[in-house]
């Protein structure tokens, strides 16, 4: 739909005939991937669903694709950027309530000892997470999140976050919006902070960001002036069925295709492949501890706790006819380079 | 945009030029709107804000419009529509849990007196919503709807109620669609419920309607296949400032242009209005006794609980440049008549 509509702009601006148009071949949308079963199946879904003389056609309107972030757009090892930011953002909390310096789990993440931080248990960090983004406008959340996306950078690789997405996911997605489809990411990440680079990053906007998710309350300023404060109260945790959960609340309808890379998506790409007819659920398997990470008891490797891609879930996608992408043998290239964020 | 893209279209197919294609007259897109300042208003904010040689000028992907359903859609008087349906859907629930029969609010609703049953709390409207929309799969519950939607009919006119939605409104988004804008219905209405018809009534798909939510469990069936339950547990509460609320959850841009009929749609219009630049807030009084109803304080009418459309919000849309349509003299025509579903 969209390859034919630009098509069409162009040709009508440079007063071009219908047939010039139609025969132009656009180059491979996927480059970044290697030849092989995996890309070949890509594209097999895609033609099937958007060729209107074939069976398993479906009306652009129900063309609806989700993405986990973490892991299957970028990088997520060895922590995920969000905790990141939550830690960078502590001590100015703490030095606005002095108060928390000496409770858990502030006490753990001001300290700096990273074998602690290390054990810190999910409900830890979700005290965290309260208390480092909400209990402020979501102006003020926004244009903190902005500045620190700009100055943060990845311990390994010295570059912004945003320049570590995946280039062939990155394709992939701007493949299936060029074949109609709606993308949409659904992330176990928060929304909020999701949406402040996502458009930018991902070429998908705010309003197609479905996250863990907190409430907001309206009231105003000293001038009156109207505005949202970011409550601590949890509305969706969007990870395992919470996915299935939040695209229902967000989206409204079940999708054709869906991605991810750890059992956090596995009820996602379960609801997705129960729709009947075509569909597509895709996990990637992080294999290349070379130019990436290998981590994940899938591979007999340590459970780090971040991405966990279990042998159970291994064998359901085997069995279920899921795909698992090899990130070693399927991706050419890994990194997009953050060619739109401070790229670095 | 989309007219543009749509004149693209059609002219490349014939191979016409792009002179003949410009010059073009498309007819009134407001054609059930009398000429008059409220119809000039929608017209001027729309060309300044869609010309790029405006100042007023606003990127397509920020476009964003939301209307509210109940009295600015379709009607809303003498009750809800949802009511109606889940006063409907009593008896059976009743049936399959006698019990339910001796406890209030649903023995009144049961007794079919009316008098009692306008008197109803709104707390009470909350439980016989819970009752008959919740505890059943997303599945059964979008059946129901659908057969209801199909087979009841408005006391007055003897009509489905979709086909009692409001031409010069649905001419206005449509109008605001082919502008580049994206049309949200946000309403205090259930979002599932209004998900069940938006498509087809008012040409606004189901990831775009935001109401009142409610949780959904991800659970399986005795054959393993996953499904989700609709929870009694309310997640968003989509009125007054549950609205603004709503659309950050929902939507994460704030609108351009917002459009209601009553204090349940104040702060909507507010939290437009907020956001700087040019802006269109507006609301639909209710005026015309004769080809539709006219009720609420602000013509010193009964107060008649649906739609209140006090003095004070008539006050404040005066004098913060909110505009008032009078049903009455702004709208040309009242029914679309139901095109798409059902209509009698």
């Amino acid at each position: 739909m969209e390859l034919n509509r630009r098509a069409l702009l162009k040709g009508s601006a440079g007063m071009l005939g219908a047939a010039r148009l139609v025969s132009a071949q656009p180059q491979d949308p996927l480059q970044s991937w290697n030849e092989g079963p995996v890309k070949q199946q890509i594209v097999d879904f895609v033609r099937a669903t958007t060729d209107p003389s074939s069976a398993k056609f479906v009306p652009p309107a129900e063309r609806i694709a989700t993405f986990d972030q973490d892991g299957t757009l970028w990088v997520e090892h060895p922590i995920y950027s969000q905790v990141v930011y939550c830690f960078d953002r502590l001590p100015s909390v703490v030095k606005a309530k002095p108060h928390l310096a000496s409770v858990e789990p502030f006490k753990t993440v001001m300290s700096g000892n990273r074998e602690a931080i290390g054990k810190l248990s999910m409900d830890d960090l979700m005290k965290i997470l309260a208390a480092t983004t909400t209990g402020m406008s979501v102006e003020d959340f926004d244009a903190e999140v902005k500045k620190w996306l700009v100055t943060a950078r990845d311990p390994r690789w010295k570059k912004p976050f945003t320049s570590l997405t995946y280039a062939p996911m990155i394709e992939l997605s701007k493949y299936m919006r060029d074949s109609g489809y709606k993308t949409y990411i659904v992330t176990g990440g928060g929304q909020d902070f999701v949406r402040m680079y996502a458009d930018q990053v991902y070429g998908i906007p705010p309003e197609q960001v479905v996250g863990t998710a907190g409430g907001t309350t309206y009231g105003y300023d000293q001038n009156g002036q109207p505005f949202l404060t970011k409550d601590p109260k949890l509305l969706l945790n969007d990870n395992n069925a919470g996915k299935p959960e939040g695209i229902h609340l967000m989206i409204g309808r079940r999708p054709y295709a869906a991605f991810g890379n750890s059992t956090g998506d596995r009820q996602m790409l379960e609801y997705t492949m129960a729709g009947g007819g075509e569909r597509l659920a895709m996990l990637a398997l992080h294999d290349d501890a070379q130019r990436e990470y290998a981590y994940g008891p899938a591979q007999g490797l340590p459970d780090t706790k971040v991405g966990t891609f279990t042998q159970a879930l291994y064998d359901e996608a085997t069995s279920k006819g899921w795909i698992v992408i090899s990130i070693k043998n399927d991706w050419k290239s890994i990194f997009a380079g953050g060619l739109l964020l401070g790229g670095g």
